[in-house]
Formats: structure tokens, C-alpha cells, sequence
């Protein structure tokens, strides 16, 4: 390699960095629990320490080009100040890039986790071929990046790219954004959960009640193993989320019209059980949809297997994320090295 | 003038020319009906001849950049086709570009109605300042344009910025585009006629159901002017169209961060009826509005008196359009100059 950078997922629970090449191989991660409890120097003495170890060991055979942070929350772009951090404790407003630049001397860059990971999708993943895509990151929330000619759209403020907060049913669920009924209330780990304490609680004998009360981690992914075995009221709930997709997707589509959607996190695995509804609701809802429309949608989107040509008749395609929870760090990493070609 | 380019806004009512200068100073507009009925060649023939007359007279003493021409439709850009015009019928699928090029002999553009009304405004009108920005025309349907970094945002088919067909309401109004509760059904001339008609409907005694009876011209314009002198169910109508404004506007803020969203269109003169409902919903809803809205939102929206300073505070500026129906004729003058820009 000639160059490369090093990517830090900042999340909550874990901390990965990676030193990545140029050419997106992963050289080398390291992945280290998030100890938030210990507090915020803390942290970042360990992810200061692992960045320098990387950079030790590989900065003689190359060049590094900086550092880039994916971390969860509002970032003012400008200061390199991380806004507000519900995840992060006792990190608002601080100057997390300053601080980082000041104790290893190399650039930093810092970037909001879902965009990171929509960068990640982009440079490696399902939307490789694409210039113009949207990432959703369906996790505990939802996340959303938007990328325009190959770089994140921030918007004015840095604050694009807040998909999650769109509103599906202006009477639904209320969010803690302050709206009622917005994606995130639909197709988040949490949402699902939440769907199906709201069935249990309607027929407690069902066996979601069931599963709810054997398994002392019920989560989205045992609702999920529910309704792969055939659950009515479980496969019910993965059908609401890809509504719910599929009424911000139509709305996108019709607004954007970009060429790749890509839906990417935890509850991303559960594909199967919810996509088939993201395309009927595309078909009745989204004329943009119904015009460019692959003929078989579900076909192009069957994760590791699918190729796309972008070329071929410029269609509309929705598809699962490629990277998993290695998205929103080879998108970190990418950042330098964007900053490198600009210069 | 040392140039000039030459607008045309064809709509299915009315056809209209007019040579602007590249300051943005109207040298000369002829207003013609559209005769839809005497069929299109009747029309390209009209449209030609006024062309053909503004040109000769000014040609002499200024350079002809081109023509631009805003057409209801979707328009296939590579081609120049008119794909599909529901007000032009006869019209599919026809060259219209290359026929026009054949009969002049000049450069022409051809670009969505929609499109050109929000590029108007971004030259001339309430977004001057601004190179990232949102129209929305509330007409007999809702038209959409996105402006970003000055141009035009096409998408990967021209199909781009169709935002009255983004969903308000999952179960609401069917729309004509196969969706139901569109914002196009709650937001639009006829959306405002079809809720007073269910209001009447509902009570046949009100003062609606009088106003329906007694103005054979019965429309958005007679029941705003109820709404202004106080009558509860055209002023209920009016929220409608400012609660679903509010809705869409929450999620593109939230998605897009832009800081100009201009309302335009025949239904925007009510805007003092159906505005003070936006700025509630978009309080409540948006959390990047709750970030970024300047102090008090309608005191800079106040149409022709209201000056905005871009560069203070980079705040979510929603405002009603400036140029009223000459939108669409700046900004289908305003094409051929911006490609002469790129040349």
C-alpha cells in the first residue's frame, strides 16, 4: 500500500479502529468496548492509544492520511464540536476533534455515525457504483445518509440526512424528537420490540407472549426468528416496518430520484421478512417507483450475490447493505482520504 | 443588454414569451391563450411566431443565448421529449425540442414547469441569495422544484422534486398518481375545493354551501376570502393545507437541512390563512426546524418586503414565492444562459 488511513467507530457499546488502505483493504482492527461509565477521558485515552499503536506499526511502509470518527449524535462541521451525544454522556460540546489532533498531531476528521456508514456502503459496498445514494442505518434508531456526487450531504448546519425522523402517520406513536408517528417509531430494533410488547399485551396466551417470557434477551432478532418459523402476529410486525419504509422510501423517490437505497443495520437481517412490503407499497405509492422500477426488485437485492449495473437502463434500486457493522468504519477511514484528493 | 435569452411558459391555459436580459430585466412578454383544442401544431406555430418576433426585434442589438421553455410534464432530458403532459393532450412523446430547434434554428431547453418556477425564484425571487433550495408550487396540482448549488436537481431520470406527490396522510385521499394522501390532495386549488365540498356536504346550511351557490366561479380564492372574514369551516380548510404543508416540510428539513423552502403558486395568496399552521407543525415536528429557526419565522416570510440575509445564522428560512406567475418565465429564460455559463 501507499497510503492509508485509520476509521474509528465511536458507538456506545463498542470501539473499533481499523487502519484501511486506499484501496478499502482492512489492514488491521482492533475492536474494544466503549467503557462510557468511566467517562470521557477515559475513552479517549484508549482510542488515542490504539490509533497510535496502528499508526506506529504501519506509517513506515505508508503514508498516513488522517483520522476519521463516526460517532453518534449532531456534529458541528465547522468546530469539530460534538453537538448533542444521547449515547455518549457527558461528551456535549465537546471539542472532540481538538482534543484528538492536539494529543497525535494528524488530522482528524469527525462525522455523524450514519453518514459514515452511507460513505462506507458507497466507497465498498452495495452502492460501489453510485454517486447519488441513501443509506437508512435500522438500528436502536434510525439512521439515514445521504451522499450527492460522491460526498456526504450535509446541509446547511450538518444536520441532513435525518430520514429516521420522517413522519409516516402524523397521529402515530410519539418520538422523542418531539414528532409523532416518525420512521424510527416503525423500523428501529427498538420499534419492533415495542410493536410486539403492544401485541403480547392484546394476547398474552400468543407465542410471542410466549417467546417474550422463555428468552431473557427478546429482541427484534427473536421476533424475527418467530416469523421465519411462520408466527402470524411476528411476521404482522415486519410487515408494519416495511410500510413504513416503504412510505418514506416513496416519498424519497419521488422527491430525489436517486438511482440506489440502501437499508443497512441490525434489523437489516430480518430482509426477508420485511422487504416484500417495501415494494408493494413502492409499486401503489411511487409513480417515480412505477416508471423505473427493476422488473424483478427483490431479485437485485439479495445481499452478497447481487451485482447491479448502473448503466442498464437506469432503474430505482432498493437493496440490503453489504458491509454490515464494518460500514460506518471503512466510511470513517474514507474520509481522509476524500480530504487528500481535495487538496 | 449584451444578451438576452427568450422564456417560454406553456401552460394548458395560457402561453406566454417573454425576452429577458441577462440582469434579469424583462425587455418584452407576450401573453397568448394556449388553443389546446386547435391541436399542437397550432400552438407550436403560435409559440414560434412570438419566438420568431421577440428575437429579430432584439437580436441586432443584443447576443441570443437560447430559448428556454417550462412545459407541464415529465420531460425526458437527454431526448428532449415530452413524455407525459396530462394538460397538453396530443403532446407524448413528441420532439418538441428538435421541432422547435428545426423551426428557429437556435439552441432551446426544455425543462419541467416546476423546475423553472423554483429556478425563478432562486434568480430573481425570494431565494436570490441562496444556492440550495425547495419550491413548492401549490396549483391546480403541487409541483415541485429542488435547487441545489445553483442548478436544478434532476435525479437520475429528470423525475426529481416531486414532492406533492410525498405523502401526508398513509390512508388519506386517493390521488391520480396511485398513492393515497398525497400532499398534492390536501395542498392544491382543487384539494381546497374538494374539502369545501365535503364541508358543504357535511352542512348544507353553512356559509360555504351560500358562497358554493352564489359564485359560479366558486373556488380556493372564494373560500380563502370567507377564511378572511372569519368563516370557521373555510378557515378549518386552510389549516388542512398548512398542517399537510408542515408534515412534508418536517421531513424534508430534517432530510435535506436546506436553508430555503419557498411557497409558490395560485393557492400561496392565502398564504396568511394556512402559513401560521406550517410554523406550529414544523415547531412540533421538526427537530433541525427546532435547531435552526429564526426568531420569528412569518415576520421574514411577509412576501415582497421581506429581505433575508443568508450568511446570519444559517437558519430554515419558509417563505412564500415573489414572482408570482412570472416565476416560470425568468426561470425558463434564465436555462440558456446558465448552460452558456458552462460552455
Amino acid at each position: 500500500m501507499n497510503s492509508f488511513s485509520i476509521g474509528v467507530d465511536l458507538g456506545g457499546t463498542n470501539l473499533r479502529i481499523a487502519a484501511v488502505d486506499e484501496q478499502g483493504l482492512l489492514v488491521e482492527k482492533v475492536t474494544l468496548g466503549t467503557k462510557v461509565s468511566l467517562g470521557r477521558d477515559h475513552v479517549l485515552n484508549d482510542m488515542c492509544d490504539a490509533i497510535q499503536r496502528l499508526s506506529e506499526k504501519y506509517k513506515n511502509s505508508a503514508a498516513l492520511l488522517g483520522i476519521g470518527i463516526g460517532v453518534p449524535g449532531i456534529i458541528d462541521m465547522e468546530s469539530g464540536l460534538l453537538r448533542e451525544s444521547p449515547n455518549l454522556p457527558g461528551w456535549a460540546d465537546y471539542p472532540v476533534r481538538a482534543e484528538i489532533e492536539r494529543r497525535l498531531s494528524t488530522m482528524v476528521i469527525l462525522e455523524n455515525d450514519a453518514n459514515v456508514a452511507a460513505l462506507g456502503e458507497k466507497w465498498l459496498g452495495a452502492a460501489k457504483a453510485f454517486a447519488d445514494m441513501v443509506m437508512l442505518t435500522l438500528g436502536t434508531g434510525v439512521g439515514g445518509g445521504l451522499v450527492l456526487g460522491g460526498k456526504i450531504w450535509h446541509g446547511m448546519n450538518g444536520m441532513a440526512g435525518e430520514f429516521g425522523h420522517s413522519t409516516v402517520e402524523p397521529e402515530g406513536y410519539p418520538c422523542k424528537c418531539g414528532n409523532r408517528g416518525c420512521l424510527e417509531q416503525y423500523a428501529s430494533a427498538t420499534a419492533v420490540v415495542h410493536m410486539a410488547r403492544e401485541a403480547i399485551a392484546a394476547d398474552p396466551a400468543s407465542a410471542l407472549a410466549r417467546a417474550s417470557h422463555a428468552d431473557p434477551e427478546f429482541s427484534a432478532k427473536s421476533i424475527y426468528n418467530l416469523a421465519i418459523q411462520g408466527d402470524e402476529d411476528a411476521r404482522r410486525i415486519y410487515r408494519r416496518v416495511g410500510r413504513a419504509l416503504g412510505i418514506v422510501l416513496s416519498s424519497m423517490v419521488n422527491s430525489l430520484n436517486l438511482p440506489m437505497y440502501v437499508i443497512g443495520g441490525g434489523v437489516s437481517s430480518a430482509w426477508d421478512a420485511f422487504s416484500p412490503t417495501i415494494f408493494e407499497e413502492l409499486r401503489q405509492r411511487c409513480m417515480v417507483y412505477a416508471a423505473t422500477a427493476p422488473p424483478d426488485p427483490l431479485a437485485s437485492s439479495g445481499g452478497a450475490s447481487a451485482h447491479v449495473d448502473p448503466g442498464s437502463g437506469r432503474k430505482t434500486i432498493i437493496t440490503r447493505a453489504l458491509l454490515g457493522s464494518d460500514a460506518g468504519l471503512y466510511g470513517a477511514a474514507r474520509l481522509p482520504m476524500i480530504a487528500a484528493e481535495k487538496r
